[in-house]
Parts: C-alpha cells; structure tokens; sequence
C-alpha cells in the first residue's frame, strides 16, 4: 500500500510509493517510449491494460477495439482506491495509507498523432471524458481532490509515447492549490472580487500577453511566467471547478486548447510540456474567490537547483515578447 | 534590467530577465559543457571571468593563478548590483527592479575533481568562501535573502562542468523560505520549541533515516523525502543562519556534506544533484523557530506534470531503505 506522508515543517504531502519504482522507465537511460515495440495504448492490445472504465466508441465492445476514447485505471497506480486512509502519527510526523485512485485516458487510437494535431471534436470527447470521470470520483468522500494532467515528451514524464492524460484523485488538497485557495480568498475578502476574474479582464485590456481568445475562453502569457512560452487558459466567465463546465463549452475550451498548443508547438519546435487543470478542491466547488484554469509548461530551458529548492524561477523571455511571437504564427 | 514580477495569485517572485537568454547553454541541445573546449574556471583562464571578489590562495596575483578557491561574479548575473528598486505596480500586478547579486564560487582549480572528491579542508575552504561573501552581501541593506545552491551535472543545470556552487542575493524573501519560516513559526508558537531540533531529536533517536553524523552535524533521509535518495543536513545545535556558523563547525560540515555526497554518488551511480542551503533570510538572522540545513536533490527520476503544477511529489523509493542502504555502503 503506498504511504502519504506529510512534510512536518511545510505541510507538502508526498507519496511514498514502492510499487511505481517496478514501472519499466523510471530513470532516464530507461526512458525509451514503448521499448519493446508493443504499445498498450493501441487498438488490439486492450488486454494490455487493465479494463477500461469509460469509453466512447463507434461500435465494438468494451475492452474491444473501435473506441474512440478510453478510460482505464492506471496499471501502476501512485494510489489505490481500496482501503482506509487510517491516519495517524510517528513522533511529530503524520501519514496516511495512499487511497486514491489515478486513472489513464487514452486521447485517440491512433499512435502517431498527438493531443496538439486531433480534430476539436477529438479533443473535446476528451475533455467530456475527463468531466464524466471527475464527476464520477467526487462521489467518494475519501477523495478531496482530483487532479487532471498531461506530461507530454519523455522529457516531460512521459512513459508511453501514445498520447494521453491522467487524472489522480488524492485524499488531501496539495499544497501548491492550498497556496492557490488562500492567496485568492486574501484577494477576495480585500477587494471583493475574485482576482482571475481580473486577471483576465486586465489582460483582455491590455492584450500584450494574450495569445489566443474565443466566446468562452482566453489564453495568456502569465505576468508571472516561470517559465519561456509558459501559458495559462482561463474561462472568461466566474467558475471555481473544471467539471462544472457546460457541454458547449467544452467545445470552445477543445478549440482554444489546440490553438494555444499548436502555438507553442510552432514557437519553440515542439518542445516536451506538462499542462495541469487547476480546480478547486471538492469540498469547495462553487468558491466564489477560485477560479479554474489550465497552465501549460513547455520544457524548454532547465529547472536549476536553486529554483527546485526555492520556488524561485527566472524566465529569460519576457512574457510579452513570448506572447506576441505565438500571437503573430500563421497557422 | 531584469524585472522581479510577482504571480498575484500566491505571491511567488519571478526574475524575468532577457540577458539570461544569451547564456550560450540555456537549451539542451546545446547543454555541451564547456562547448569550445576552454574553461573559463581554470587555472590560467582567469580573464575570462569578471575580477575575482574574493580568493583563497598560497600564491600569485589577484586574478591570476594560484589560488584555491575563488569567487567571481556570474559573468551572466539574473540580478544586477547598480539601481534602485523601484517598486512599482501594472494594474494588478506588482513589480520591482532585479536588483541583487549572483556570484560564482569555483570550488577547485583541478577540472577534473568535483565537489564530492575535494579533500574535507578544500570543501572547508570552499564554504568559508560562501559564509565570507554572505557576511558582506549582508551589508547591503537592499537584499533580503541569499540563496546559496549548488547545480552538479549538465542535467541538474550546470551550464559549466568546473565544480562551483552559487549565490545569488534577493530582494524578495523566495517563497519557499516564506513557507518554512510560517510553518515553522506555527509549530513554535504551538509548541515552543523549534520543529527542526525536534527533527534531529527524532532521527537520532530513530536511526532509521540516519545517513551520517558527528559531533555537529547529521545527515537524513527525510521523513517525507520528494525524491529517492534526497538528504538534508541539519546542525544538531539550533541556529538559524549558515553564514553564523563558527569556523570549526565549518569543518565537520565539510566531512558530514564530503560523505553524504559520496554516499549518494556510490548509491545511484554518480547522479545529477541539487543542493540549496536553507538560511534565516537576513532580518531574522537570530529566528529561534528556524534552523538552517542543507537539502540535497539527487536527480534520479523526472519530475513529471503534476509533480511541477502541484508540488505534490511521487517517491519510489521509501526513506528508510535509501537510508539504510547509503548508510551500509562500504566506502
């Protein structure tokens, strides 16, 4: 059973987990995508992975080819669903078991394209996948937070070539969305707004570091970029949590997303990226301070020493040059 | 002039700084240390730094050889010394000159040793080469914190092979310092003692997690460690400044960080590391809730997606048994 443990001085929580340290590729001279050549991911080899949980498909049966997304429990979870939290404490440190649950979706059959060259539509079923899964996982009360993510590029961390996205729901909120909550609702209960909502009435303003925009969504270079090329997706109107958004627009987020990522891609010569969905945490999912978004990390310059260790990053491109240059692309 | 620009959601500082960006390093495909085959660290290179700051040598003239270590400007600085801050806002968003100091401290004339294989007396020179220039970067009323921290292997961040470490003198307190001296101050007020003299109680008591010690120093597997094989340093006598550490301590530090260092090289083959000294940032050199320690980040698997957006960590490898093993090693 994996084990999260809690930082006794920060209050970061970590998952101690043996069992991934069997996956196939953790260190980097193992780091070959789909070493032996046979990929789990694609149709025909169902049997590769643990039966699928949700699927959207044209015909066929379940576990069969013929789907068109896929949903499957992750086949070296970081946390597993059975099993109590059990909290308790060794000396002045605190633990818990690992229950969670940490599930794959497999963006589209086909090997050779990734999330960045689907069609809209495509990236929209994704996206309603994930909705449906996150909706499904808040019905446990042991799960206070559902991340959703995609680490694209081995560079990334990225273990399987063939294009997805994970979702892990966690007993505890991490403390990067703790930090998050409470910065927002000290804005909140100063100005009585919630400050992404300014953000991007600010940015839609001042439009140096916007890069893309439709009815529904915006997508920015941040002020604060950690990162070259960095960008943030906002909805335009006030929603605290992801799996709230409606049916259509999903559609506009599918649009914007592509956009923003076909952007990036032409930039910076498809650079390996990590995007992680921001939502707020189950028990809060109406805030009226929190706002959900999506922030996009191309892996183009090296995270040092000083800035894993700190928090504290410098970015040598300025954001507004970033933005301008994706804005001006002729797609 | 590079700009520190705050992320006004969670108040992280970032340095936005273009001149980086000529660093002839900053991607991978280039990452070639020393690409052009002269090493500006060496002996006899030595104008191919800015002038030295400080040296310790038996002979020879300032900025020529003969030293043994020797401290120079960053000849590519993510701050500069000259201006004024010049706090200043942008409608929402807060921001500042990038005023501060960023200096390179070569460990060794030999290009061939790294840290880890330097004589306990050289790596003892090396940190009173670090406390010296803290003590004077202190005088400087404009900076708030000094981060020492030290990038070992292209895939770590050093853009050099030269052994060296780094200081780079902030106006801002970085976040991660923030939280710790919040956490900690939490615990003291609650308790009344400081959580890390609690820390080094438990551990030695413990000796699970025990790496190394000696008469001032012990060396850890964290008890919530975010990677395999990370460790820290802790004083065993409480004190919250580094740069306060009297002379012959600095000696049993430089044993304590010589074997911890090759008790991780020896454990996962050489890896990549990161090692941030933790200090009081400079208007609280006396904090009785907060104890500096050295962290140290081996570099063995990816940080992937949701490690990065979330600062919620996997490790595979429990505490203990990275503990146990580096500590049975027969050096």
């Amino acid at each position: 059973m994996p084990e999260l443990r809690k930082d006794p001085i920060i209050g970061r929580w970590v998952i101690i987990s043996t069992e991934r340290g069997k996956r196939p590729m953790i260190t980097e001279s193992l780091a070959r995508p789909d070493g032996d050549g046979v990929c789990p991911f694609c149709p025909g080899n169902e049997d590769l992975t643990p039966p699928e949980i949700l699927a959207y498909r044209g015909g066929g049966a379940a576990n069969g080819p013929g789907w068109r997304v896929r949903v499957v429990p992750n086949k070296f979870p970081a946390l597993r669903v059975e099993g109590e939290l059990d909290k308790n404490g060794e000396g002045l440190y605190d633990k818990m078991n690992g229950v969670g649950a940490h599930e794959v979706i497999i963006e589209t059959p086909r090997h050779d394209l990734q999330l960045a060259d689907l069609d809209p539509a495509q990236i929209a079923e994704v996206l309603a996948a994930c909705v449906s899964r996150m909706q499904d996982l808040k019905k446990d009360i042991r799960l206070k937070y559902l991340m959703v993510f995609k680490n694209q590029g081995v560079r990334a961390g990225a273990t399987l070539e063939h294009s997805h996205s994970q979702i892990i729901a966690t007993p505890i909120v991490p403390k990067a969305i703790n930090e998050e909550m409470t910065g927002a609702r000290q804005y909140f209960d100063y100005k009585e707004r919630c400050v992404f909502c300014d953000i991007v009435k600010q940015e839609l303003d001042d439009r140096r570091r916007l890069v893309a925009e439709n009815g529904a969504f915006i997508s920015i270079v941040p002020f604060a970029a950690r990162f070259p090329f960095e960008t943030w997706i906002l909805p335009r109107t006030h929603r605290a949590s992801f799996e709230d958004t409606p049916q259509p627009d999903l559609a506009a987020l599918a649009a914007i997303l592509k956009e923003t990522l076909v952007r990036t891609a032409r930039s910076v010569n498809d650079p390996p990226y990590n995007f992680v969905v921001h939502t707020a945490p189950c028990d809060k999912p109406l805030a009226e301070y929190y706002h959900w978004h999506i922030e996009i990390m191309p892996r183009i310059t090296r995270v040092a020493g000083f800035e894993r260790g700190t928090g504290f990053y410098i970015n040598p491109t300025p954001p507004e040059e970033a933005a301008r240059f994706m804005k001006d692309l002729q797609l």
